[in-house]
């Protein structure tokens, strides 16, 4: 057998145990009614400053907790500490996702309360992730302004395995020349009818109604599964 | 054996084989007389823009061509063709990087006529690409000053694997708060003594010493191969 044969082999095993472990996972995550938010983006995309933001208004309401995961350093499990509530780190080494494996290690005797939300903010890429469910209940990919309207034609399966897309940084949007009206079609050409959401988390602009939105996801979640 | 140990195994044979190829590769380009540049980055740093205005002002002195890598779309190509230089596609699908047989591949019958220059643009990604050996003389990996100073820490391997950084967008650096300083700090942290370039494909700023810099290198390699 070739070595590409082989790897293809391996890769599906490697699948399809991902799969079982992330079925578990929902099913877990279903019994304890945590709804669980996974965050896909490009590195610098502004996905932690997005995830302070989120986590620091939501923690007066409710039990919020968050898993990041990093190749390298704690730097974003530090940020994201200043928000107040239980953070941990997965570091993954040269790995360029996270899977069902890590996440379910990572929740091993953590955090110390009973949650209603979790959020995972993966490694910074558009492309890896993409393949890897980690039992989550709402995926969010996040792009800035400044990478330019084609990503998601560029970047399809991410985007297309997606639930909801935010637009960050969108205070930088004239500087960069961004076209919204562009980057929207582009979004909605590889997954027709996803909703998109614009936000900043330096001025906060689009964050009520990114709240708004995670708040009502979740009260759905939560009326079909308690 | 376990899923993850096969995975291991078969992963160090499908690199030891890239790196035969690559090896080969890196003689013809020497023989040949081909100085290759390699270039990585996240999505939207904006790779294509540089690399346009690159071939632009290098293709009334030199014979220049560029491969470029890409998911799913031909939109690199397309907007690469400006420059009037030869340019070849490489989509490859679902794999987050260029390999050694990929480029040997593209290069079977193209360019039409003998090189000095070739541009090869990697799939946008700051994980997977780091472990590819393509055969190149130069591996540049640029970051824009809108994903945030602390890239070079958090993605190290790509940063350790590269003979020259380059931060792009200068022309952002203000509105985005870009600390200069910081950034060289964390790039050097992780490859001392990397040269850095700071250019915007937009302004043009920077582009004059980047040129002076590639064709000196390229000389370097002349005087020791021909």
């Amino acid at each position: 057998m070739s070595v590409t044969s082989r790897l293809v082999e391996v890769r599906q095993n490697v699948m399809k145990h991902n799969d079982v472990l992330a079925r578990a996972l929902r099913r877990r995550f279903q019994a304890e009614a945590i709804y669980v938010v996974s965050i896909v983006s490009s590195p610098g995309s502004g996905k932690t400053a997005f995830l302070e933001r989120t986590l620091t208004m939501l923690r007066d309401r409710y039990r919020v907790a968050a898993l990041v995961g990093d190749l390298a350093t704690e730097n974003d499990a530090a940020r994201l500490a200043r928000s107040q509530v239980p953070v941990k780190q997965i570091t993954t080494g040269t790995i360029c996702h996270l899977d069902a494996q890590m996440v379910e290690s990572a929740l091993a005797g953590w955090p110390p309360s009973k949650l209603d939300y979790l959020f995972v903010e993966n490694v910074g890429n558009l492309v890896c992730p993409s393949s890897y469910d980690l039992g989550e209940n709402l995926r969010l990919v996040l792009m800035s302004v400044t990478e330019g309207e084609d990503k998601p034609l560029k970047y399809p399966t991410i985007f297309n395995t997606a639930d909801v897309a935010i637009i960050s940084k969108i205070d930088l949007a004239a500087a960069a020349e961004f076209d919204l009206d562009l980057a929207c079609a582009n979004i909605q050409a590889v997954r027709p009818g996803i909703p998109i959401l614009r936000v900043s988390a330096k001025t906060g602009v689009g964050l009520d109604e990114w709240l708004s939105f995670v708040q009502a996801r979740r009260e759905q979640f939560c009326a079909v599964t308690v």
